[in-house]
């Protein structure tokens, strides 16, 4: 085509056209359907952000930003012509702050590498998806993680941006501060918008002290609905808990085979508590184990040394994969509702009740200290339908017990369909908002939204 | 005036007309000039507030919503023809849910009468503010308070809200829950946004449990830079400060002749701990004493009882109005800068040396623990300018650290002049969010931002 070469020449080097990286970019981790984006644009300053939206613009092409390609619900599918702007150029680690508990980065920098590149500084960023996404893709979608129970997800830790808006205009939105009352809070809108609003070029984020001491905790119970009721105890108590994850059976299961673990194979509750005191924290996993105790626990177990502790939550942090390799040729339907945390143990309860019922195969797991967990469901394409529409009574139930149809995947295409249920009419200011801000629909459409009526690329 | 008749007749028994209300209506407790609205509506239901919406916009009259009217900077001063609606009408608890850790309220409830309201429950609201403001004002203003460095402001313990928006329509905006990745975040759009782009007339609050063992202390020192520089450094620890506020001679000096309080007279830090066991509340508070010795503490005092650590936090509250009694006849400039952590003990200098240099008296104290203070610089009518020249050189020094101009009183009218240098052309994106969501400019008219261009209110 004419104009990918014109997009080639007003890039050179940094424009990938090839058929494996245009499906590759066309696509997320759990969207089923391949799409095909027209180009690859590896982008490597915010000129080059400004100068890839100007040629889309003139040439009527939509434009899809990409961080790492691990979301969930169809991000990156392409809904129209569209190129992609691949953001692994853009990341440097730019200013590291540590009397101010604070960094600068480029969004292409992915959560591992940021945290590796912070060692020896005493800090650490807290926000950790199960895949090593970029910050840029995690602020976009508004991930959290292990830790959000403790330290908040990125909404918590990001504490400005800088994002291209679809004209091209560059704004720095928040400060480097714990706080302001300075305006209308415009980071935060642009925070979970799922590059439909704007492109994040830069980020600032708050750093937490690496705690000096360390509890972590493996408690096996008989049921999964066991783990989530002490689960929910634990939170009740008001502990400061630091990490609190639900495994089922068949997540420990899937785990002993493909990283030869030795778990026992029954539900779990994974957690973790940080202090800067050694009395402080053995106080605290004691109050915590005596509630579990009661709760029904079996089992439990220690991490004795530091390296068995990184290895329980990299397991945690593996659990999908290990699913993926117990499940050959399978692709899976993830639900990620969250609800009120006392309805927690019921939800559990409807999820594993509702797998057997419909005589699907899933596994629960999830962050349940606050309130959210995923089944993820391993299908055949023929049984798509059917785990969808296990997926659909999931959020049905989640929303009548005030809950939400997604805690942190976010919406991409497969959750728009809820947005009416969960928002009623608060999603016409939405879609006001995104017609405000991308009157031409030029910003990945399709996503979270309808593209607007009044884009030129419906 | 003939209107005002009509208005009455659409709320029996809910409009006052009295030139004392109407006074009392049109300033709040920082503005040094006495406005007057029109009339006071004392709405009772969300169709209430429909309603008196519906009558000012045919009418061509702005409304503005009052709390507790205790906002600092201009926010209830009328710049044009405008009724109040008071919201001490619609004060109710309407649930408390501890199991999920929430609670749902009316605006117009205060935050004393919340926390009183939740004894027995286990459970508290932490965001203080000095005066006891209500829910809804301080989610419009974004308040925080003493507890804001362990437990967040106002955006991190609102979940959800409902608003009436200038055209009538009422959004339910967030959900109970305690992450949502499901579309644009509109909640905290208008947290903060000060009556301007719509009213809110219902919130969804996080509760916290109370902590069961609380470590309460008074240190001094012999300068307010040590003050600082000591608060700065417990921060850095990272230890879990659940308060850490800065109250210097004068403020002391004020309290002791207000309350006969006997405090030493020396800059001072009271700080808190918070912990669900006593080994670790004794070892953290241990640590950060060895911190501030070594930063040049001079005493040290625990509160011994319940008691005397309520008086304590009593104290620091009533701080202004030990102040006010001070300087009989004396209004107050009240500066509200923040700057990342590590730059508090140079701000901290520069507000102090300036005074001097001024020839100002100023009393310096707040909320260190997030970078954040005030000066309170008692004023004479006709030296307001040098007062508000010091307020100005404050800011700007603020924003060349990177921080900002308000941390938690807002904007009103008084702070708008610092936007443009805050925000940049981000500033622009707010005035049209404005402009979208209150195109007539109905809504708290001047807050903020200048009227909109469009408004039929200028
Ligand atoms: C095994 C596995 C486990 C996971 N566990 C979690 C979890 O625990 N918690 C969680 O929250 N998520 C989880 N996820 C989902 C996923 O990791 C997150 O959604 C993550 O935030 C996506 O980041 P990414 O860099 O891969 O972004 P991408 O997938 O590349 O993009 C995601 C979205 O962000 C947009 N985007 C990317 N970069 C930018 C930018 N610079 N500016 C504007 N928009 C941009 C994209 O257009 C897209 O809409 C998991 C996924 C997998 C596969
Ligand atoms: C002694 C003293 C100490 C203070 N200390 C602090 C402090 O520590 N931290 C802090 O953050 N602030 C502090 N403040 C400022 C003040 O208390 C806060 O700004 C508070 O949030 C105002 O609440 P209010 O109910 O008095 O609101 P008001 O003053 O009545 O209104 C404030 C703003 O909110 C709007 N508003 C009120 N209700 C609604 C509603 N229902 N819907 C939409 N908009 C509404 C008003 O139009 C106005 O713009 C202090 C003030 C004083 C006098």
């Amino acid at each position: 085509m004419e104009k990918l070469e014109a997009l080639r020449r007003l890039f050179p080097g940094q424009v990938d056209l090839s058929e494996s990286e245009r499906l590759r970019h066309g696509k997320d981790e759990g969207y089923p359907e391949e799409g095909e984006v027209l180009a690859v644009v590896y982008p490597e300053s915010v000129a080059d952000v400004q100068k890839a939206l100007r040629f889309a613009r003139e040439e009527g092409l939509a434009v899809i930003p990409f961080g790492a390609g691990t979301s969930l619900e169809g991000h990156l599918y392409p809904v129209q012509e569209a190129i992609s702007l691949d953001f692994s150029r853009m990341n440097r680690l730019l200013e590291v702050r540590p009397e101010d508990f604070l960094c600068v980065v480029e969004p292409g920098l992915t959560r591992k590498a940021l945290n590796e590149a912070l060692k020896g500084t005493g800090l650490f960023f807290p926000v950790d998806p199960g895949a090593d996404a970029t910050l840029g893709g995690m602020a976009a979608t508004n991930a959290s993680g292990t830790t959000t129970v403790r330290y908040g997800g990125m909404r918590a830790n990001v504490l400005a941006l800088q994002v291209v808006l679809a004209n091209g205009e560059v704004l720095e939105l928040g400060r480097g501060v714990r706080k302001t009352s300075a305006g209308y809070d415009l980071k935060d809108l642009f925070i979970g918008s799922e590059g439909t609003l704007g492109i994040i070029t830069r980020l600032t984020l708050r750093l937490h002290p690496l705690p000096e001491h360390i509890h972590t905790l493996r408690v096996f119970f008989p049921r999964v609905e066991e783990a989530a009721e002490a689960s929910y105890k634990v939170m009740a108590s008001g502990l400061p808990v630091a990490r609190l994850e639900l495994l089922d059976e068949l997540a420990l299961r899937a785990l002993n085979r493909y990283l030869q673990a030795g778990f026992p194979e029954r539900p779990a509750l994974f957690l973790e508590f940080h202090s800067s005191t050694r009395e402080a924290l053995e106080a605290e996993s004691a109050l915590a184990l005596e509630i579990m105790r009661e709760a029904g626990a079996l089992k439990v177990e220690a991490a004795k040394t530091e390296e068995e502790r990184r290895r329980q939550w990299e397991a945690r942090h593996q659990a999908y994969w290990a699913l993926v390799h117990l499940f050959p040729g399978h692709r899976f339907v993830i639900t990620d509702v969250a609800v009120p945390l006392s309805r927690l143990p019921e939800m559990v309860r409807y999820a594993q009740g509702l797998l057997e019922e419909m005589g699907l195969t899933g596994n629960i797991l999830g962050h349940v200290g606050d309130g959210n967990f995923h089944t993820l469901v391993p299908i055949l394409p023929q049984d798509y339908p059917k785990a969808e529409a296990y997926a659909e009574a999931l959020v049905r139930k989640a929303l009548e017990l005030g809950g939400t149809c997604t805690a942190e995947h976010g919406v991409g295409l497969r959750k728009k369909k809820y947005l009416p249920l969960e928002h009623g009419a608060a999603l016409e200011l939405m879609r006001k908002l995104k017609d405000l801000l991308d009157p031409e629909g030029l910003l990945n459409p399709g996503k979270v939204l309808d593209t607007p009526p009044s884009s030129r690329y419906s």
